[in-house]
């Protein structure tokens, strides 16, 4: 790759590169006709002018690295925006990779964002995630860094979460409120804390309600899949008939159990009442219509890049910024699928 | 920032600049003691070898840019998928960007990787994008570039599409096999290739059958949204009783037909029947399931990635690259949503 610079457009029209350069920034000390000589010139040769590359006197390159295990993902989707929107206020620049819930890719892509000198991180961890060895380099290096969602405990820096086993525990209350009295529970993988959480929180709520726990009836998603929770809604009632509701680690897998119900026409709620996790955008659009806990997404992409240029400020001022952790608030959205009257 | 150098560790140790290097790389001609002490300090000062970097003998960065207009979007994930994976296989990570269908962003994002000196660059037009001075900036580096999807047909590069009108041509000629007389049409911006095409598909198949065209029938979306999808089935139900067909831009849209007819209990598709494009996960799980036209976004992706590393391999060995242009099959995917028997 041919690239033009300073120097080639300084020795092409015989002038010190200083010259050049002060003419691209339109200094008074330069004549009009070497400017426009200059210009000219870089226009004509492609040259672009550097203004993404590290400025050496501030340090800033004006980029931020976000690093997410699937960009598919509804609520990912709703941080991105988040995030970019208010990036862009700012001027900055988001570079996204998708890690894909590998390890391997996510420290690769650390170490990128690391040698391509982005001005702060932030970062959901893949459910691969549980050394944190990468993570820990960000921190020693004191670039700033905040975590959402899928987070390290560990790691000392800026957090914004929800609270998964509260959330969690609403949307099982609900289901006892609605008088289902063996609810069966399709978990998240073992790594990631917030699918750790809302099994937590189903355990919990059922015991505060003097219902039973039985591991029998907690199945475990690998993929976190629409197939998975079609074929467990099929193990669900094939081994215990009697289960009346179903609380799923994400709308997309709850989607499965209801596709699964509709072909078999089993009723729901009537039989099986049904409640998701993160409000995707078709959960309001199917049959019947999905109850879920709503996740601010959108406001979680706000806050993280907050608590970022809020960090990447004290350093510029070499102030201390000390990490916070910010909870926001979730919702019980109630639909069709849970609207039984007892 | 602090960025450990290969110097300051050659000072603490008291030995050459050429030696840590050799040692890091673990050359023979340096002794297992030195190499141990250098690896230790290095460890230490959280040295990151500098992998990433342009490689001053190859060039090459290791990276490759995505630009493209929304990650949310169903079609892009799928895309964004295949190029991540055949990435992956040959060792490039890629840096998406998301243009928000934003010209003036898009435009920052080409500098930025331009900057960033990524070996190759894959895009897919904003809705905004007329002028493409940016895009002719990409191809006068020498930079390799493939576009997809959303496309500038005036830049010389390699293209991967769908035969759009072609596509369109099957959906409406489905609706009229079906029996429908009157078919409105739910159409994209005025910018986007794919949006004019797939409406010329629509009018072009209106005639071939010897259905009047009516542009009255046409409505043009801004966001091409679930709600534009609601408000225009009202609109056309209200203004054109008669209309028996509905062929939406994108499936997105096209739910949000649906959404408003099962809400005012339109029969579908005996009333009207409805066809949407790119085949989106919820089409398979909504009620009625809906009709659409299959895009091979994950094959797409493969391809667009194909091509930038042929292109990327003929430089490197200083070989010429003619762009080549490869078109995709689409499939009809006929579901409840237009199935009459006449």
């Amino acid at each position: 790759m041919k690239e033009t610079t300073l120097k080639e457009i300084a020795a092409t029209l015989g002038i010190s590169i200083t010259t050049v350069s002060k003419a691209l920034k339109n200094y008074p000390d330069v004549s009009v006709k070497t400017k426009n000589a200059v210009l000219a010139l870089a226009k004509e040769l492609h040259y672009t002018p550097n203004s993404f590359a590290v400025n050496l006197r501030t340090k800033e390159s004006k980029t931020i690295g976000l690093i997410i295990p699937e960009v598919v993902h509804h609520f990912f989707s709703g941080v991105i925006n988040g995030i970019i929107a208010e990036a862009e206020k700012n001027g900055y620049l988001v570079i996204i990779l998708q890690s894909n819930e590998s390890l391997e890719l996510e420290k690769k892509q650390v170490a990128l964002l690391l040698n391509k000198r982005v001005d702060g991180i932030i970062m959901a961890l893949s459910n691969e995630s549980n050394d944190d060895f990468h993570i820990k380099e960000i921190v020693a290096k004191g670039i700033p860094f905040v975590q959402f969602d899928k987070i390290s405990k560990l790691i000392k820096s800026s957090k914004v979460l929800i609270n998964d086993q509260k959330a969690a525990m609403n949307a099982v209350q609900h289901l006892i409120d609605v008088g289902c009295k063996k609810i069966a529970h399709i978990r998240g993988p073992e790594n990631p804390q917030n699918a750790i959480d809302r099994f937590l929180g189903y355990k919990k709520t059922l015991e505060k309600n003097g219902l039973v726990y039985d591991s029998k009836l907690v199945y475990t998603c690998k993929r976190v899949s629409f197939e998975e929770g079609f074929e467990f809604a099929k193990a669900i009632l094939d081994n215990h008939e009697d289960v009346d509701g179903i609380f799923a680690i994400t709308d997309l897998v709850a989607v499965g159990v209801l596709a699964y119900f509709n072909e078999k026409n089993i009723p729901v709620p009537k039989q099986v009442a049904v409640i998701g996790f993160s409000n995707w955008f078709m959960s309001q659009v199917i049959t019947p219509k999905l109850s879920t806990i709503d996740q601010p997404n959108y406001e979680m992409g706000v806050e993280a890049i907050s608590l970022l240029l809020e960090e990447m400020k004290c350093n510029k001022e070499n102030k201390v910024f000390i990490p916070r952790l910010v909870e926001l608030e979730t919702k019980l959205i109630v639909r069709e699928s849970t609207m039984r009257n007892n």
